[in-house]
């Protein structure tokens, strides 16, 4: 069993909103909602003088009106108020409080900065650890603990933690439609007392996590957060991307989270020197949490790629090879047992396999990577399926339905690693209801069920495999 | 008016599907319905000996039972007929042919390539222009021509030269979803007629085309191509994406089109000195066409962003500074004048603007891409547009329309060339009926209609429009 302090805070049986409200726009009523709609399993207290029953509960007017204790305040007050509740807090021996408040040290005046380090002090003195200020918070489905509507209700083994809670959401957001549950994601703002280093500690040793997935604009102490990295990477794969990398984006970090963002190449050295592998955007960062998520340790570079048609083949091998990995050719006794299935194209087909050119001989791209799957010069494989307007309609979703059906078969058939590409696309209103995007939709959905990590292009497949065959070589 | 012989070409009184069908799988289906479905304005004959009428129509069994004249045919019957179709065609003073056959060159087989060079022979003898062999033809919504169900039947002003027919079907389904409309397309294939060079040559001399995109594996006369490349570029923006960059991309290119993919050394120097603009992957020339579409001449490298959040506002700071783009701080005159307003953080908000920190103080993004808009500073300005469920449903869904209203409002007011960023997400079907989700189309088609350029990710939209700014700076 953990040891780490943060195991009991995150387990609390009872917690209190500060700021409750009835205003369906105000963060106190949000915070109680997520409570509830997430089935939080102990007591909720809602606290706000203003109010006699907030959500269907009753309210209290303080703190210290809670009959039983209080294990976890969620602060949604004003930063002026935040000393005196603390002090109730110490009267009901509260062991943590999430600062949702913000206006702190992140304003760069020197009043809000002092309040900030006087409600540090104070919570030392009572022993009351603080996750904030100026942040999100918590969001732990298995407690049922959340800090945004509309995340899954499902656990799973990503763990995240953000420095910004905005980018956790559409980290959560993005991540849990590719097929991603998370164990805990922690958004911890400005770092007053617990920081980046004791949250990678923890997570590093959370049974619950098995990937870490981390945004940083700043580390408090390098030295330690260095080396909590290389604890941690030791562990389990570190997926990490750093905020505030150039000049205008360590002056955005400042009045974010009032963080330092140090130089970019002492980071980067850091960070490889660790054994974590580096994201360069959140889009990315989801990318590389699918990988990890869904594939087993690959090691080798030698891919095999169907699907896509002719040019788009072309572009696969292209953006695979640029990516770093190895676009074989296709070994001869593939073809002898095309041309023994008398295969008209025995001779021409190749790697990237483009199946449309092969016309009425019936031969789909799961069909080609299942002999490609059974091939041991393969290391991997990438499924690049089309989504094109180029047949009718009920023709075209008939294909789509059989090819990812295809896949799934291979998928459960034979060990070797599978990764499935289906375009993103930006689509409008008139589009919403056309049943082929209903179709891709639905295929998408199919894949991931079946523990395939859907990528929304070859070339984001490709770059995070790289850097997956990359970590998994290194630690070889 | 255009003395171009494809002019003529394109603009045929009668086609003929020459291996139409009644199956609907069979691509001579495909072709016959898509005139028929677009419109074409001209005589359709379907031709095929096995049918009497095919899709309503009356069906001929040979080319030269049509009553009338045939101008353009479009060939859907197999590589060792198409000899025998030309002396037809010749018969009916056939002005072109488009080959959807293929299996010729592209299949590295002597007989084949000798057949097809056969081919060339005989329609030169006969003044019967080709388009291919081994591609998907023309899409000519004007005319209502097209290779492909559900393309946009409205036109614009986007020409696009494509070797390969499924990456132009992308293109076009991926570039009208973000509101581009389309002049022509060509899909070339195997270009043993009409190659990419006079494709060029007459899209840079077409009123109808403004910005040229080109999807090209190889050119056949490299010096010719270069030259074609130079005019074409002094006249109109033209965006070019090399297929086959590698070894594996080279190997499949063969296999692809026959063509040789050559060094990507010399490719990129000779796009760079002919002043075209290069893109790296289809979603890249989607970005940049998008960006040509809508957008302005812009000269300047100083953008303002809004929008986002905390940590999206760092991020996006970060990706646009290594887009090239100069993220400059907030000018003094913007924080006068939010002091004056009564903001309370004047002092505090930079650019990139994160509004969510104004909390209580009803200030939007598009109120403050309002004032950068009206600041000589900046060079143009980036919404971007948070779709995160962190507020209730219905409550974001109106802060969401609240939100495209207000950038379609400043859209209307200001010249200031404005970009959106809406995240693409890989919906699955639960998610499909969410009206959350709903409401992120519904935003990004008026956001469109309103003529402003929408870009998945902040990142692509910085790097796109920093390839923008270059092309307008060294046309200076």
């Amino acid at each position: 069993m953990s040891t780490h302090p943060l195991e009991e805070i995150l387990h609390p049986q009872s917690i209190a909103v500060v700021g409750a409200s009835n205003n369906p726009s105000a963060s106190g009523y949000g915070f109680t909602e997520f409570l509830l709609e997430h089935g939080f399993k102990g007591k909720i207290y809602p606290v706000n003088p203003k109010y006699s029953e907030i959500l269907g509960m009753k309210a209290y007017a303080s703190l210290k009106d809670i009959p039983t204790s209080v294990d976890y305040v969620i602060s949604c007050i004003p930063a002026r108020e935040v000393l005196g509740m603390l002090e109730d807090c110490a009267q009901k021996r509260v062991k943590a409080v999430h600062l949702f408040t913000a206006r702190f040290s992140e304003t760069g005046h020197r009043e809000t900065a002092e309040l900030e380090q006087e409600i540090l002090k104070q919570a030392r003195k009572w022993g009351i650890r603080l996750i904030g200020p100026n942040c999100r918070g918590l969001y732990y489905p298995r407690q049922g603990i959340s800090f945004s509507y509309d995340f899954p209700k499902e656990s799973g083994s990503v763990g995240l933690i953000s420095q910004t809670g905005g980018g956790a959401a559409i980290f959560v957001q993005l991540a849990s439609l590719r097929g991603i549950r998370f164990s805990k994601v922690i958004s911890y703002g400005n770092a007053l007392d617990f920081n980046e280093s004791d949250f990678l500690d923890y997570f590093s040793q959370d049974p619950e996590t098995r990937i870490i997935v981390m945004y940083v604009e700043g580390a408090r102490d390098g030295k330690r957060f260095f080396s909590s990295l290389c604890q941690a990477a030791s562990a389990k794969p570190v997926i990490i991307l750093k905020g505030g990398r150039g000049k205008s984006g360590a002056r955005t970090v400042a009045s974010h989270t009032a963080s330092l963002a140090g130089s970019m190449r002492i980071w980067e050295t850091l960070v490889t020197q660790a054994g974590a592998i580096s994201a360069e955007s959140i889009e990315e960062m989801v990318d590389l949490a699918v990988s990890f998520y869904f594939l087993p340790p690959i090691t080798g570079l030698r891919v095999g790629v169907a699907g896509g048609g002719g040019g788009p083949s072309v572009l696969a091998a292209d953006e695979c090879e640029e990516a770093g990995l190895d676009v074989i050719p296709l070994p001869p006794e593939i073809r002898e047992e095309l041309k023994s299935m008398g295969a008209p194209i025995w001779d021409w087909i190749g790697n990237p396999a483009d199946v449309s050119m092969l016309g009425g001989f019936e031969f789909t791209g799961s069909d080609m990577l299942r002999m490609m799957a059974r091939n041991q010069n393969f290391d991997f494989l990438i499924a690049n399926i089309i989504t094109l307007p180029l047949s009718r309609k009920e023709v075209r979703i008939l294909r789509l339905r059989g090819e990812a059906k295809g896949y799934i078969k291979l998928k459960k058939e034979s060990s070797k690693p599978l990764l499935a590409v289906v375009a993103d696309m930006s689509v409008g209103i008139d589009d919403y209801n056309d049943s082929s995007w209903k179709a891709i939709c639905e295929a998408r959905t199919k894949l991931v069920a079946a523990n395939i990590p859907v990528y929304p292009t070859i070339g984001r497949a490709a770059r995070a495999a790289s850097k997956l065959i990359g970590y998994y070589r290194r630690s070889e």
